[in-house]
């Protein structure tokens, strides 16, 4: 480990901008390594090149964070819905950490064990059961000694609650995010509200990540950010949104989308949204800017571009990225050529080429959530009768 | 190497399904290592990880074909508009062959030796200069020993034939793609009449790649084959895509949309466009099936998967992929795991998310071709004076 | 004129569905007798035929409401920009009072006699003042004895109130209508609170009319609803929307879309729009419904249609018009005829045809209100230099 | 009758531009007045007001031409698919004769017969006997001594030539429109060839309405020119198209779009676009320029508006019309002013308010033409079990 490393407390309290990584189960998943469905992080394991070659991507590309590739890796996801593998969650996610580590060590990155919420909530678990599954995970993060904890994913407060209590035992700083919008919590809890309890849990870092895109996370952050000063109390702010466009979501984001998750391609943002995007979360106040699914390393690259007048700097990946189109000046057709300027970029509004096609969707709205039978925990896949009578659900909504 | 693979032409005579792999340039341009604009190949030595990690990743989704990285890795090229190596044509071009030899000799697949059209043609210089471009590329597929060669990316046919008489020489299996559309190549030469002089020049295989979406290029290999029956001649048939929709391009295909190359993320085709580009393809008599800029790995599994019952096996990376968006049948959500089935993703619409945005763009359409004043070859990167001569061109067309 | 008629009041507290007719400033400008920019009504003296024939069709299509055509022909407002007539406001009211009563003795119609807000208000001029301008309308009602008042297009409920309360002093039923979204006026004052305003003032009939779409009105309408339950106090409810779709519009409604006034066509409802929209607007417990600018008589006749049912009958237009699509059972195609069923129309999401639009613009917002220099009255058309300033302006947007 | 009017072919031969009318059935559709399905034009005699008063509005609008309403009045039509009509087919002729001549006499107008395609041709009747049935129409033009003939809206050019030879005997001009695009009739003739039958059976007029944009219409007429010239002939050429946008049309035009005939809001032309229309007509070498189904009166009024410089006058209807936009220099919201000039106007992408509806639709294709069982005529309007073979059929299509 790089002895000099400032802590992300320590640069957050700097005022510097850190930022985090894109979501790996996406990249990975159309690299071929990464299962549509159970979603799970075996890949650690497997196939190591893979996942290495992705940290080190995002690092050239401007991360500070190498979050380790540990999504749904708690053991009751492993053994949930028809998932056979022959690694236990330990193997992965040490594997996992220890990949982050080696790539963090190429660069001024640091290293985020992360946990997520759990198949034994939305089954009712009790609080007992749940902490216990967390700290299962946690263990390895701490004897692998990662830099600091984030607790993510979570669509109920209160179990994200549960989660930074158990990771406050470890003594690392603590980040939790939501995967909400400014409509609060699947039980309707407010996103000040939501801030709130994180913040006196101890989270020293609250955010949103995931389901929706940059500018419904920015907006949801920033009603954390009110509701944790109209507390009288203190916090830094993150978010790492999708880098889809949703602006037709309901409260469940983009799962609830028609596309989720086998066509949500003409929704992927550019890199000129990026921008906006980065521009708009530092102007918010939020300082940990970093991408959730959909995000690939360009992506992430454009945000350390936006970003470089405050940071100083540009990403490594930028020597291979002339600023604002700046490389078309050197493109073969002269037409091509014409397009090397910011304010073609900014302006230009990007057809889909897909003329059948329309340009919002009405979101499923099941109203599902924590508790209902139809999302108990199961071990097998959902066999063909469960799901005919989901489809026949599906038809009547 | 694998002593008993089968070579190209062995395996198009036995009427089996080859697949292709995809573009090198813009999967690693996302990924950090590509600059848009020069476009490049320097990754080969510079990275040779990251270009390992992709031909591994399209290798396990099912390619049969390792091209090298070797995209306008012509001297002049490499010279051109101000691209300052540190490395000669011959060191990327070693580089590229070493990296897809050590790749294919991990599975089933043969390397193939890529060049594609020069900035000196368009120039307009002469016969010879122009072989003799080629040539220096050539000696190095020789002295690695590439299973076969690709001339691709070609607009015009004059130029094609220059090329496949160059590779001739060789002595191996000789594939030519041009990047034109049902109109024919810049000089008006149709399609029918391209494949005739491309065959006769002694091209085994001819075809179109890159500029055109799968449903453009497709029809014009189509036109390519009724030329060649026409004519009483023999060939197999070679497509390689676009992983864009392309329905609003003129003749000179995705360079002349708005969108490209940085906007291009609407027109992004999903795996079920490719399962209907793989069946469409398949129908036409095309056994060679490939892509180009925009594909990523999950785009060719999907098509390895939609041939799987004529090939008779699923590739590798099928193993963290549901058939048709049957791993679905293992996600949380009730209403996901209802998207478990074929008709679903099949009819699906997929909305952009982008309700600003047009559906299709209006082409630039300069009509600049071979010898025009504003393609001349130049070391240097465009002047702002010349850009500025080039804006005020774009607003006046 | 017909003794039994009943007027609005009896209807109203009877329960019945009250239809009402469609805008005729947007009708006859598409007719080539209004125009666009003064919005004048004079066609009423000028062209009488024109203005009985639009009475009569929407008397034929289930119009229970025959409005004399008599928006902005105050005395304030015919004088105001550029506006050069031969004819007094008086004499243009009168002649729609005529126009009006001769139509209304045809069928089961009122006449309600329509005053707007005025030039004089958004000028700053006193409410004597206004009061003045709208009385001087009022005399000519009261003389050609309309059956009822209409005070509507207000967007300042301040204005509105006035209004009333010189419509009061008649004795005849009032209703009012504010131009409004659920934000409120353009003051800032919520539509719950409008209405109260309005409701004390002496209105017995409330709603909205114009601006926005069905979708957006009926939801304005519901805001109003509960503002007045809430107070305890007791109200009809009437709502006129646009023909329109206006997702995209800000609080000023229509008027700020870069498609007014010349560019609405996309955005026109079709005939299940209405039916959608009337069912809507009953369940909401609006019992007088009608439209605005961009009604044809056929949008009136489908909301009658929708309302059939209900009513008990159906409009006399009806005799040329199939239930739901059924008069395509005599088309001469055979796939025309499939489409006579109600299922088919209920679920088309009908296309463009103009695949280089979007499907939403963003509004201009300039936030310009009741006092602005911007806003205050003239005799003459805007000059050029004023023009030119508003493009600059619009530019800095 | 003015005794000096200049007829239609002194006119064409003098090089003036001739503005004809929109289309009755979906304007009196929309009115009230017509049944979409049958579409037959009793209104003639059922409201002879309705039918002057739209008469009246195209003349102010500048059309040149009062086309008598007698769309589909022939008797075959009129017994035809279930309408059950208490007037003769003579009795409607007389009547639209009468009411064209009125309006006409108003201003400087010609009345022009007019006959289409018959149910009888379809149904494979002799030639013998589709003659016959046009000659029953032409006895009333004749007897109501119409100024010249139009045969329009014939899918099948043998029925054109057949309707032209009958036509000709009048001894008076004649028109002859096609319903076809560039694609040809719908036995695979050419538009030239159909030209070229045309001129050689005797009109002195040819061209295309209906069935496409004016796009497709202005195309498909030069295609029709050029066959002309080639052929050595000489004629007249006139369009009047939908005012529709039909990019996405099959060769059976907007007849197989999902949204014909309840659905087509969204693709109304604006004033526009028929700027845009007129001025394409005009270079092309039209001179004879109208519209069909969609057109409204302000429609027409562009056309005039844009060849006004080459006419030297505008229409009467433009004193409630400003040039481009002119008319909002005296409208009440200053960023409204803002637009009251003409690049504004052209260059607007306007928006559809429906992001839940695509750009273009897949249309309808069924391949039946004359002579196929699902087109013979009957006189009962199409049975429920006839509907329902028609909609499992339209499902597997």
């Amino acid at each position: 480990m790089a002895p000099a490393k400032k802590g992300i407390l320590e640069r957050l309290d700097a005022g510097e901008v850190v930022i985090g990584d894109g979501g790996f189960v996406f990249a990975l998943e159309k690299r071929g390594y990464v299962k549509a469905g159970p979603w799970t992080p075996e890949a650690a394991v497997e196939h190591p090149e893979a996942v290495r070659q992705l940290h080190r991507e995002f690092l050239r590309s401007g991360s500070n964070v190498m979050q380790t590739f540990t999504f749904y890796a708690s053991d009751d996801k492993l053994e949930n819905r028809g998932n056979k593998l022959s690694f236990t969650g330990a193997q992965i996610n040490e594997a996992a950490c220890d990949l982050a580590r080696e790539v963090a060590n190429e660069g001024d990155a640091l290293v985020a064990g992360g946990v997520c919420q759990t198949p034994s909530y939305l089954s009712c678990k009790s609080e007992t059961e749940v902490k216990a599954i967390l700290k299962k995970q946690l263990d390895v993060f701490v004897k692998k000694d990662v830099d600091f904890l984030i607790a993510e994913y979570f669509e109920h407060v209160e179990e994200a609650v549960w989660a930074v209590e158990v990771l406050k035992e470890t003594g690392k700083p603590v980040a939790a995010c939501l995967c909400i919008g400014p409509d609060g919590d699947m039980h309707g809890v407010s996103p000040g509200e939501c801030a709130v309890r994180l913040v006196k849990a101890g989270a020293q870092i609250v955010g949103i990540n995931c389901h929706f895109d940059p500018t419904t996370c920015v907006k949801a952050v920033k009603m954390l950010k009110e509701g944790v000063e109209k507390a009288g109390l203190k916090a830094h702010y993150m978010v790492q949104p999708l880098a889809y466009h949703t602006p037709d979501c309901s409260c469940q984001g983009f799962i609830d989308l028609p596309e989720f998750p086998f066509g949500l391609e003409p929704r992927i943002l550019s890199r000129w949204d990026m921008h906006a995007y980065a521009r708009e979360a530092y102007n918010t106040g939020i300082r940990f800017i970093g991408g959730c699914c959909g995000f690939e390393p360009y992506h992430i690259r454009a945000v350390a571009e936006e970003l470089a007048p405050e940071r100083g700097f540009l990403p490594e990946a930028s020597e291979k990225h002339g600023n604002w189109g700046a490389g078309l000046e050197m493109h073969t057709k002269p037409w091509v050529r014409a397009r090397a300027r910011r304010d073609y970029w900014e302006n230009l509004k990007p057809a889909s080429g897909r003329p059948l096609c329309p340009s919002m969707s009405s979101p499923d709205g099941w109203g599902v959530t924590k508790g209902h039978s139809d999302l108990m925990q199961q071990t097998e896949a959902t066999s063909k009768d469960q799901l005919k009578q989901l489809f026949d659900r599906s038809k009547s909504q």
